[in-house]
């Protein structure tokens, strides 16, 4: 039987093509053009989703429920618990995230914000404007630090190579410590966390919404690091107590926090760490569409699932 | 005869040790303690310096002249051109410099710099500034772009290095382009210039001042290069006309630019360029004593050229 596909994802037209090619006699609707700014071109709405037998693509979650016929979502985002949470997805529909696509994205951003932290280039920003010509002092080089990263998947893995690159050493944290991954000069079990946050010269996570990790970085655990550690977040906002950041980094603690999410987003406008001037706060903008290789990546996994699929053969990134 | 050693340098106590066992008989006056701040203990003045054999470290130019019976100014900087304007140096003194205590220091800087541009980090921080959530849309990843470095000695080959590892494509010019550098995929004479600067995505000045140099960089020069280039000075800044790049940013040429030096310094607080959103600035900072490693490399240097000197072996660094 013919397939209803609607493809949500920002596809170049050669990209276009190989996806119909794939899809062969099944109807394929594509709702974004490719022009740089991304439109789209065709509204996703209840209209268009609810015969789909398969989504791929972003869409707003109260959306997916309505695709009652729904047999399989590529999501294209790394994180999916927002499809995951009950009564998101149709009984018996398939779920795949777009994983291996934001490593890249993601960890030159986070390099990009330590190493600006290292550096004081926030300060020297807030200088500039002033017009400012102020040497601010001392500085930090990742060589020789001891840095932390919590989640050693594609992003933490990546992130850990640039580290390694300016001569840093880094540990990592997973749940199988005998499961290696490229960049980690030594990888620890979860139960050696809380004494590895407080020997760490920079403790990075990146990790995904985890119900139990729920700000784990405390006051209290923020204040265990070391007084002129970093900390940095570029995976859920959920992992750190932003109002106990805010007061740790005011009351002169850390050498300064960076932060690409937050717990509630947006931040609202009167969260204390906006005014910190040892914060520095990127939008949630590290992964997402930011980087043209992003895209190209999930087109490659959307694809390459989407033969999967039509093939009756096992998806890549299977979540659900 | 013993002689006058008057070290300026900023030494821990364990160095100084080194330094006193090194002079055996000669007499030997530290200027400086070993706190963090690094406050001078003795003034360095004409009382000082007059009758002193051997200088290292830092003083005011207009200082050397009256070490009428000087031999060695050992430099704390890597450019010495301050100390080869005439009538500085008394003569028959050797000079030599610092040379190769930057290159760490002065990449990370200017990585730093770049990478902060490539992902609008000094747009993100004005929005912090306003408490304002908001995405700024597209970024650059350093991956497969052409980055062009003038200037290939200790910081320039240094700085090569971090961009391989985030996979650019080097390309350096210097003099004698049949000499390689590390981190240099592909090295081009001076006469290439040009035609690279035209093409690249990067372009990186790291050079020393060279008079022929002098606003090499004009209106139209910025212009050649690529609408979405980068242009990044962390060498002199004499190579770069400020107004000019200003006028450039202005008019919407470039992705952006970071300068860690400018024509004047410091840059006078109405120079258009402050306000230019696209434009970055930080005061001179990439090098200078910002940096732990700096001033443990310049110890050695200069460890090793005292022993040299009193044992009447040629000097490294030297430049007169």
């Amino acid at each position: 039987m013919k397939q209803k596909i609607v493809c949500m994802l920002r596809l170049t037209e050669a990209e276009k093509n190989l996806f119909r090619e794939a899809a062969g006699e099944n109807e394929i609707i594509f709702t974004k053009d490719s022009t740089p700014e991304y439109k789209s071109v065709i509204p996703v709405d209840e209209e268009l989703v609810k015969d789909a037998d398969v989504l791929m693509g972003w869409l707003p979650s109260d959306l997916v429920p309505k695709a009652v016929h729904l047999k399989w979502l590529q999501a294209q985002s790394s994180g999916v618990d927002n499809f995951t949470a009950p009564g998101v997805l149709p009984a018996g529909a398939m779920l795949t995230s777009a994983t291996g696509a934001y490593g890249l994205s993601v960890a030159e951003h986070t390099f990009g914000m330590m190493l600006a932290i290292m550096k004081n280039l926030p300060g020297y920003r807030d200088q500039q404007n002033d017009h400012n010509w102020s040497d601010l002092g001392p500085v930090l080089s990742p060589k020789g630090l001891d840095i932390l990263i919590l989640g050693t998947g594609d992003l933490g893995s990546k992130f850990a190579c640039y580290c390694k690159a300016f001569d840093a050493h880094t540990i990592g944290v997973r749940q199988d410590p005998s499961k290696p991954a490229a960049g980690i000069d030594e990888m620890h079990g979860m139960e050696d966390l809380d004494e590895l946050v407080a020997q760490a010269d920079v403790v990075c996570s990146l990790l995904p919404h985890i119900e139990s990790m729920v700000r784990y970085f405390d006051y209290d655990r923020l204040m265990s690091m070391k007084k002129n550690a970093i900390f940095i977040n570029a995976g859920r906002g959920s992992i750190c107590d932003n109002a106990a950041l805010a007061r740790v980094l005011a009351e002169g603690h850390l050498w300064g926090a960076g932060l690409d999410t937050t717990e509630k987003e947006p931040m609202p406008a009167d969260h204390p760490l906006w005014a910190e001037p040892k914060a520095f706060i990127t939008p949630h903008v590290a992964g997402g569409d930011h980087l043209e290789d992003t895209l190209r990546k999930i087109a490659v996994i959307g694809l390459e699932n989407l033969k999967h699929y039509l093939a009756g053969e096992p998806l890549r990134n299977r979540k659900v």
